[in-house]
């Protein structure tokens, strides 16, 4: 339930009005905080250590969030059953998940204001390895369900490989009556049965879908070069369809010709620190985000709560609003307080826009063997 | 309270046995759930958003750690002026955020088995800024009255640049008839005054402390080069005293000459992700640490819950128990269960402690300028 | 004049055959010598300082080349303006230059066996700058004249940037009745005029020259994928002409995307030492386009007489000869004989192909910024 | 024989007068030129090639050294068996190269005016093998007639691992009558039988030779730093001898702690490109190793002859004159003049000198693993 249901704008009238903040990364930042199983990232925390999630939510929203997503990423009965055999004696359905993952994301919605809920349907065996339509069908309409029960704002389908899967998918959420937004784990190389970028951001806006663009897989800059061209490919047909952009937290130009991105690093998905973004990198995402004309802006894996909140104080001039966690944490901190003066002289964006950080590791290289690094 | 104070083994008895595994740290991660101000980096957040830091501190008990230090560090009514000087209307006294921390640590440690709670003191701008010897000891003392009240486990001074000062601090903390723990956060290079390490060492033991080392400001591997200097210094004088380590989470070699370690870097405070340490980075530390002689080994700055938890997984054996959260994130997570087949061979913990982790950056440099950058 | 013109055989019986080397870079190598000009880079040194380039095309023919160019890369009467300007009181006519070059090429020639002698023609700046395709053409004319009177057993047009000044400079050689090869300097982005690399390939083939391909500009693996996509248009069309490669000898992956490749880096020309080559990854690059169908592979700017040796030694299987350097510097040296005993488990050619050699630069970047930085 | 023994001015003259410039490396330019055995780096090319080594001498002389060293680094009997093993049917003497390197040595000399010639003396296995000091002073006597004989300006005794074994080369040498040289190959730790840097330095002074310092194995700033010692150990002890210093021409930062300095990379010696030196990292190194005191400056390995130019170059004002080389490569070479008009504002040491060279390579680490690389 929510409590200014009447009074709020939908994500529609906000699309017009200017850029939306989405939330940040789930399962791979409750596994560093010790509520999510890699391998897995099942979200069966919602169930388990619902105050650890419920946490999380609380984070994105003060970092200026306008959407929490339910915490359920990714989440279906033939994923769970890597669950029930990764040391659990119970097992736990779909649709429990998902209930309790709509109770959270409305509870936390609720201890702010005029926040926005929404639903997440992802990509389902029945398709990914039986390519059976009708069972998929069948699988994201009671995925559904759960969502229209608890009257989320708005329908997100994400994380698709595969246009031909969200096509339906999107079908299927029609039902709803809601926002449907959409996105796919592309990058420069196209969906997994080799349709292009082009072809895939044109089939996505002819579904019908308010909101369509990427997530996950690709880091700022290559989700970047893969949105011009969507972009392009929707002007072309003369589609108006707005944009998303859900990256990773993590830099790694070297996957941008892999099909399943940074799933093909070697330090997939333990070791992956030394990759994470700034938050300036992610001021600087934002920005250019932005000015290709993307209008809806949140992350994937990776992107932490500092993340999201650079992406709001960046487009706080355009939102017309500063985030919450301005009072804690305004974009420079408090840096003029340190008691180190040389710091003093950093109370400055420019000088961190400009930051080249350092790896610390002269070790190691800036980028990891893949099957890009041919001939190298 | 402590509702099994009688029961349970102290600090001593545990040193005696095998490794104890401290916790993590504070202000640099609420900085980026959205919780401390960077700069001056007070912990008002105990009054401000006390669920925030009671999460954290429960998130280093699930991933193993032994000891609850109350999160007021580096408190004190110096740089408490800064916080009111930050756009805050009201201001603390390090009273009643020691009081709040003290209730917060006892809470968290409570909802656990057998867990220490360790009140911490820390340098004084009287001594730091006035060298007024009489002045550090009231203050001092009065932190230290907090602690008795609230019947904490040990104390522990900690992040001294002064053995000097150090020494004035550990001769007030004696009347609480607690276990005594306490560190320098210095370098190579010795003290703040020129005293050299081993003579830094020499000193702490001789203070009567229980347990002696060092914390933040230098990474894993300039610690433990520091604390080899330290052990050779007390075998040189037959002194006995355990070591303890608290390092940073970030890599940064290239600032081990200088007094002030990291601090020096550019990327300092706000662009350090590049630097983190991977967990298994961490597991690496332990074991030299441990293998060292260090007994007492937690994190500082930048070392978040799951470092916290490769400690606690690399030394199980020798502390003979596994962590809590081993039920969602045991040292290799469920990588058997993965989607994506190749990820099946990582199960190996072989396999991840021999990655050179990239940064994903080629434009960056390993190492960034500082003045260790002479000549080159 | 040659020794053994009557009995030797000619490029296209030799390119039936196998692998035909070329050699390596002239003035690049020059100018660390102390003989050419940085920035005119006009080869005035066969003039001034004849036994300086005698004795580098020495080196050449010792390192294992078939074919020695005429010392006279990218000679024209308007690039040699410039070295008139640039400090010396006379200056030197195409024809000067050409004619000597042409003698030293042939008195080398002389001194080993069975080597070819190649006369280099390159653009002018009447198409260049006026697009006077008329004086174009007679440019061409005159700088062939040299190469017939001198009677060079076949001619190359290299480093072109534009597909149509090539055809005019290819119709032109025709009179010479001499085999022809072309080369063009690009990369992925096709010719300065916009013509893609797949067009630039097969209207090379089509004017009827006997070897057509890339020089210059880019590195090993920028070239290789360029000349996959040549090779892949050239069977398209059937088109069944040889390919050649004489590409950089500095690493530059980042100006992949720049018109005019290395000339884009800051490092460019004085400073390029640590992307030089190492002979191993002349090993690989060699190995790699052979695999790719590259009949003619030598080197231009950057390349030195020990990566043009591990070409040959690389290929000499394939050519069914070892070049005459092997007494002194066979591919893995003499390594056995090291006082060094850590060295001898060097004597192992997997050891050295696996090398990821550093830069001993903890402070510099893996690239530099370019404008391909662009979101980075 | 000189043609202008008579007029020209000693070393001890020049010395007074201002900084004396070295040549550059031999064996390892040599070896990529195809002239030399990798392993043994025995200079036999002075009997099979001599006009290749003649070239290269021609190439220091024109850079600006004003010694030319007998190109006889590092021979003995010893090495030299070593030879007859790889492949070569017959051996050589080391008094038959050594009366060759003579003979090279001054006829180039008297190509150029006012050039010194320096007979080199290096370490024998009759000591380092075998201890035995009456057979390493008949080595070293046998070695001295031969310079004696073809009256050389100068000697030098350079490459010494133990100071022992150089105070008895310098005793012998002291029966020519000529000034005396002497340097060592050692680093940070000091000498191979754990003699101090600061007792190396006394000793080397103490034995009355007229110049000392260091030569090889370690990079421009290791050497800096070991020079910097040396300088305060003479100071302390009032002794007043020059210091000379030839570097190796390559980057090693990581092996500053080992023994044997980059005989420790795993890149040694075949694949060392990247570590290669700049230019104006050689300007950089001339300046600060002049502003220490040093007064004869040169290279080791590594060093080619566009770093001693850099060296001449940057110390002309101090030596009152120009290399002769500056007609063809001035400092900044004739960027003005450059076809690519972006090139044009680097005519600008400031620019150079700021260069932070990207290696091209974003797999390669900074640095290789060595045993300096524990615990990381």
């Amino acid at each position: 339930m929510d409590k200014n249901a009447q009074s709020k704008k939908g994500l529609l009238e906000r699309l017009k009005e200017g850029p939306v903040v989405g939330d940040g990364s789930m399962c791979t930042t409750l596994e560093k905080r010790g509520y999510c199983r890699a391998g897995p990232w099942t979200p069966e925390a919602v169930l388990l250590y619902p105050d650890a999630v419920k946490q999380l939510l609380r984070e994105y929203m003060r970092a200026g969030a306008d959407v929490l997503q339910t915490p359920c990423f990714y989440c279906n009965d033939g994923k769970l059953k890597n669950v029930s055999q990764s040391g659990e004696s119970i097992s736990y359905s779909t649709e429990a998940i998902n209930e309790a993952a709509c109770r959270i994301a409305h509870e936390i919605a609720n201890e702010g204001d005029d926040m926005l809920v929404c639903g997440g349907l992802s990509p389902v065996l029945s398709y990914g390895r039986e390519r059976n339509m009708e069972k998929a069908r069948a699988e994201f309409d009671s995925q559904l369900n759960v969502f229209i029960k608890h009257k989320v704002d708005f329908v997100l389908a994400e994380f698709f490989g595969h246009v031909e899967e969200l096509e339906i998918c999107v079908d299927v959420m029609k039902r709803s009556k809601m926002p449907i937004a959409c996105t796919m784990r592309i990058g420069p190389l196209g969906d997994s049965n080799g349709v292009s970028v082009e072809e895939c951001a044109v089939r996505m806006a002819r579904t019908g879908a308010d909101l369509i663009g990427i997530n996950c897989m690709y880091d700022f800059n290559t989700c970047l070069k893969t949105l011009k061209r969507m972009q392009n490919a929707l002007d072309k047909e003369g589609l108006k369809t707005y944009l998303m952009c859900q990256p990773l937290g993590w830099r790694c130009p070297e996957v941008e010709n892999s099909l399943i991105g940074y799933a093909d690093l070697p330090e997939t998905p333990l070791a992956l620190e030394p990759r994470q973004a700034t938050r300036f990198e992610a001021h600087a995402f934002a920005r250019a985000a932005y000015d290709l004309g993307v209008r809806y802006i949140g992350g994937c894996c990776g992107m932490e709560p500092h993340h999201i909140r650079a992406i709001a104080q960046e487009l706080s001039s355009e939102r017309k609003k500063n985030p919450a966690v301005d009072d804690m944490c305004p974009a420079l901190g408090f840096l003029e307080h340190s008691q180190v003066t040389t710091i003093h002289k950093k109370v400055n964006k420019a000088y961190w826009m400009g930051q080249k950080p350092g790896s610390g590791r002269p070790f190691s290289p800036a980028s990891s063997f893949t099957q890009g690094g041919a001939y190298t």
